[in-house]
């Protein structure tokens, strides 16, 4: 039962969220007339010197006292005596359990903004020293239209960007205050419970106080915006995995974040990407995990809820990292212009730019040009050469009117120059998409 | 092949999303001068009709065609003959799938809100009509403090609150148009990207055109949300399931919500409650079959994410129905005043009322006001009688000041009726809370 | 990039089956002459002295050297030198990792087996001594037909047979040895796979050696034989917080699996009940994670599969503490046989052997018998009374031959004594099987 | 209510179930005296009737009969009249809902079985026409050491021998007949339960009348080992569309497992590889539904587990449609040896040959080989040369007796040749292993 039981193991990370509710909390007893000035000076004192101790790695933490709470309060209760039972004044553990998680997730929240932002810059640093490197864009792994690395990497800017967006709705929907909330119920105490809302940083206290204790919901959309900013890693890293291979060779990565292998020392194996692209299991499974515990949880609190701990707290830890790894490949990534290019020259990959030749300059219908051009694309594939390579009698057999003038089209700089349109892939544009990027997220 | 890569089954769903996709391209399209008036009238005709076809159940949806978007292309080419060829001018169907599954998801967060508020006020209608009944509030599944029947379902209120937040949020964060991100690359039309987006009644195109095509984190974010709500409805569900058994007999349904047996025909199986219990599963199984889906797709549209749609609609249907069936057993519920009353007086659950009237009237403090408590309850229970039973004589060993005063601190009536800080369980703080409630959600 | 890397930290816990690996690896090397005698004495002298250092706890575990593998191999080359280097003669760490974890698998299959009996043991035990205490067998939460506790325990003996059932498939089915596969291609050394396959208790070697080091689907099964058995957990769990509720007071649990409240002392929170709840949804995440980090994985080993491991020891450790919980809880509960036998005279249910009693006694088809008994029970509904309080005239009014003598079908010791068809609740036909399933299981 | 409620609609597939249940429950009552031999012919008749009408599209499901039992059940009283009711004698809806589910589950197993066995044919036909192609064998997606494309392919028929074991262990483990379960309790009746359990192809009858209405845990499993199935097909399909990719062009699939574009003919989408990719999520989310709607259900039967049915259902159509899939591909399938074999040649593959000829031909030690090799490596990786391209000179440098005759041992065929012990990717093992697989599995 013990090992089942005890959570001390895992909510001492919440000391910090725990002293500073009871620390408002006193104060605001102290305000409405429940505790006096010298309670309140010893309280306070005996709270600063728990963080100390705990702060100093001197706190011993006890499987008696099971959990966090009980491990203060008895602390507290040795250092300062009996005004150490006066703290509890219409407070419950309840909606103490309540309060220090969602200050806890309220910080995760802020701890991932500030890491997804540093990614953001990154690939803003990287995109824009490559604003125009040209690779092929893919669709089903095939290319489809030549691209700009930086545009490439805008793309993620762009999702993590609408990530940010999520845990900051995350913060604000949870930044309301359970304390008051006591046991499930309410007190009869005359408390004030805007004022530890207001000295906890909470927009307001919660309205309801069996919705205090009872709901985890905070740390579910926490998990759920987890897992979304994990699958948004996971494709990265892909590419990164891609990028890195033989067929590939579009960038290399120090040994930073690659580990060899003593009898191949010129393999530089991933693994850094790879066990990014891994975790977003962990992070559904945290999600999925938290699901099952609330489901079917008739209210308030249950037991069951101690175990909405772990998963946050492991999901939290895993895409830190993540991202931590992920802007620290950013920042290390060299990337093989050369290669990247070659492989856009593959694949008749200009041939939307031959059929928009077709419709801006020589005035045909959009199907029509559609359809020349993949008569073109076929004739070029059997005869084995490029599109670029047919010769003015092929060219004008296809439609009288269409001349060798057209190659100019086909090159994969004046494809993705012209690409210019709003959020296009021109480097024009993508230096343009930098500039405000910077203004947005930076 | 055929019987995996085909999609009109499903995606036929979007047939108002695609031709107001279209309706909208076309109108840009003449605007910036690259479809005659003439095109323009023909496309709009086009359009009308094959809207008109869809709607009348005359439209014939044919596999070869694959999905929605070409079987629409395909009949307006039937209707209007060349000008359908001239509609996808800058447009491609990677931009125009990406399209209608963002006006899908908008839309679909639209109902689920309004789902939402429905039952929302039916809770509060019924909080209403009940702000005074007493029934057990309880933690652990067992009596803690009486609570009554309007505060609990107002804890509801605010779970749903919150979770019409999330759609909202997720409604706002999509509302960006991907239309001209082209196949991938934006394109070398001259199109303007911020008319159709405004048409469409979105707030801005994109930023990033790979994003565009590349992305359904809008449709993760939904299915996320769709979780959490039904978790939340896993639990009222719960509730109901309990409320109706032989043991609580708290609540009646009528047979709109129930069925019975027709050997025992008293029997009443709460079988709404059960199914939507039970679905939360589906939405949790729909959020990882995304996840999993999108997980280490490298950019940017793959075949794969085709994937997105069977798992949206079918938790959009599921959430929705749920919903429905949610409120319809809160307006069809009739509750037992006397069952949940009695229910109250169970376990000395006042207990913690007689610890507040020491710390409140004989000014004793907390801790010490606690252990007297604890020591009248073990006497009670081992004379196998209530706390407010206890004799006069009794209640001076536990403490000399106390006195059969107390005894009016007993009632379930004055425990509610004293918690009335914010969002506490007092009637009046029941009523205030609705009023409110009433003016935030309704 | 090592924070994210390095996986000592938790692959320490494979150290008994890494030097059992590389201790059948080095007698088969010797056996086919591939290491001397020599050679072979100091390597194995080497492993002892390590395995003694780890458990001793003496062994210094190094980041640098990343994972269990390296450090015991670093470790024993300073202890013997030169002759460590050979031991990897033919052996690749993809083959080590593969084994290890396959052989931690074995091993984990084993202890839930165990753990799995133990339970059995505990519900059989308990089921003799209640094969006749009767309570409401339910559907839907609702009083169905009443049956005895020993019967409704067995229903978890069998579920628990299955999940039994399921680890020895998981065992046998990988108890393949991946050895010999070397890096992913086998080897041109001449080994004897079949060696040290045995001397590692395995069947037989694996037929691929691509697969052996890149599949892990021994895992993702033991992981979903993990959730289902956590479901089945669940389940009780479910009901023993049920039964421990105030409503129900079918069931008591000392402090050791419950907690209080200082102020409520007779309250009894089952804790212990409520986490074995919750863990199901840990166990689910950890599937979900495995299946998460497989996906799409091309062969064969890549850094991703590291991540298969924290799951499940987690996992593992997780399903063995909750069934620990649940067989404590088991042994330690008391049975409140009035209650129980109270609560299962509620709600009419004999109405079945009602109907029953006319089709055998009085020959009546089974609808028609369903129709009167129907009706009958509104009746008594109506009245307020129980079935057997009906007069005989009432019961005359239902049907002519409807006499007095039905009576002594509606006692529920009757009604469960009369159900002992193969299976069935009556008290004879539960100590039957509670004889079988001590041969079955035990 | 009836739109959540009614499952007619999905669950009419179980109508050859649930009428093959009807008929062995008739002719055990008639056995043991229950039914007339006029009622049983009756009976037989109606069932006839209704399975002709039900298979001629002819059979009217209404709404107003909620499930397919009871749409049964009332066709066959219009049928055949009073009798009908004397079908039900002894049984419950319960037991008949757990038989029709048990019954199409082990169905369930013996269709995939069979997609399975069809996939390992087309495999191992594959395999064995290119047990001698050579490929780069892949660790991190980074060059390895050359394997054989029929070793590879191997690798996958041993994958899905696998999951073939873990659907037989699954239908062996609910083959145990529900029927005489009756509601929950058993039955009073004196039925013969081993003669409905051997009438429908079941060992035994289930021990436990309460865990036969209550348990879906062989539901759980099948959609387990379906979502282990799924993974590997999705680890396959990833390595289709890499091998599809212009990088690597390993492979051609036909217009029948591809799609195009109008304006670039030559493009080959692996459409129906990326959707068995895409699919495994869905799997996951069946399995996640499944164990999420069970989780904390008290026994025996609720609601709830009606919604078993639709992700059982849809889970069986996606895996086999993903094996269909996935079998055409291989069998549609041509292999481009020339790309195969030169990028096997790239990324010193056979670095580890070297070492090996150092080991085995000149007797150094293993890790001096290696730590010799590397050295090699890195020289020629300087050079810019190949292994075999480094002078006499060169490799007299790294090691005196290291000579000209060691470039015998660089060439991938002589890599593959030497990689024959067992399981290893020698043509001529890989011959071995197809004879092998083929008694085996076909």
């Amino acid at each position: 039962m013990a090992r089942i039981n005890v959570s001390i193991g895992f909510d001492r990370k919440l000391y910090r969220q725990d002293l500073m509710g009871s620390r408002a909390h006193a104060d605001m007893l102290h305000a409405v007339g429940l505790l006096t000035a010298d309670d309140l000076a010893a309280i306070q004192r005996g709270l600063a010197q728990i963080e100390q101790e705990i702060s100093d790695g001197r706190f011993v933490f006890k499987d008696e006292h099971e959990d966090i709470h009980m491990n203060i309060e008895a602390r507290l209760r040795e250092i300062i005596g009996e005004p150490a039972g006066r703290l509890h004044t219409a407070r419950s553990r309840n909606d103490q359990v309540a309060l220090d998680m969602k200050l806890w997730t309220r910080d995760a929240c802020d701890q991932i903004d500030g890491d997804l932002q540093a990614l953001q810059r990154a690939l803003i640093t990287t995109a824009e020293a490559h604003a125009d490197a040209i690779l092929p864009g893919l669709t089903h792994l095939q290319p489809a239209q030549p691209v700009t690395f930086g545009h490439h990497l805008l793309a993620y800017v762009e999702m993590l960007g609408r990530d940010r967006g999520r845990f900051a709705d995350c913060r604000r929907r949870l930044n309301e205050s359970p304390l008051g909330a006591a046991a499930l119920a309410g007190t009869p105490y005359a408390i004030d419970r805007t004022m530890t809302a207001k000295a906890l940083g909470f927009e307001r206290p919660m309205a309801n106080s069996m919705d205090a204790v009872a709901s985890r919901d905070h740390v579910q959309e926490f998990l759920a915006a987890a897992t979304i900013t994990g699958t948004h890693l996971s494709r990265f890293a892909e590419e990164i995995v891609l990028w890195m291979s033989n067929q590939y060779r579009f960038i290399r990565l120090s040994d930073a974040f690659t580990t060899g292998s003593s009898i191949m020392p010129q393999k530089k194996n991933p693994d850094a990407a790879e066990l990014v692209r891994a975790k977003v299991g962990r992070l559904l499974g945290a999600f999925s995990s938290l699901t099952v515990m609330l489901k079917g949880l008739a209210l308030t609190y249950s037991k069951d809820m101690q175990d909405d701990k772990e998963p946050a707290f492991e999901a939290m830890e895993t895409l830190s990292l993540c991202l931590a790894a992920t802007t620290g490949m950013v920042g290390d990534l060299t990337i093989n212009r050369e290669a990247m290019r070659r492989a856009a020259e593959g694949g008749f990959i200009t041939a939307t730019d031959l059929a928009d030749y077709l419709v801006l300059e020589l005035g045909l219908p959009f199907r029509e040009a559609h359809h020349i051009t993949g008569a073109l694309v076929k004739r070029a594939e059997d005869l084995g050469v490029g599109l670029a390579d047919l010769s003015d009698a092929e060219l004008a057999a296809a439609h009288p009117r269409l001349t060798g003038a057209a190659r100019a089209w086909l090159t994969v700089e004046g494809s993705v120059a012209r690409r210019s349109s709003e959020g296009g892939t021109a480097p024009d544009q993508v230096r343009h998409q930098i500039a405000r990027a910077k203004e947005r997220f930076l």
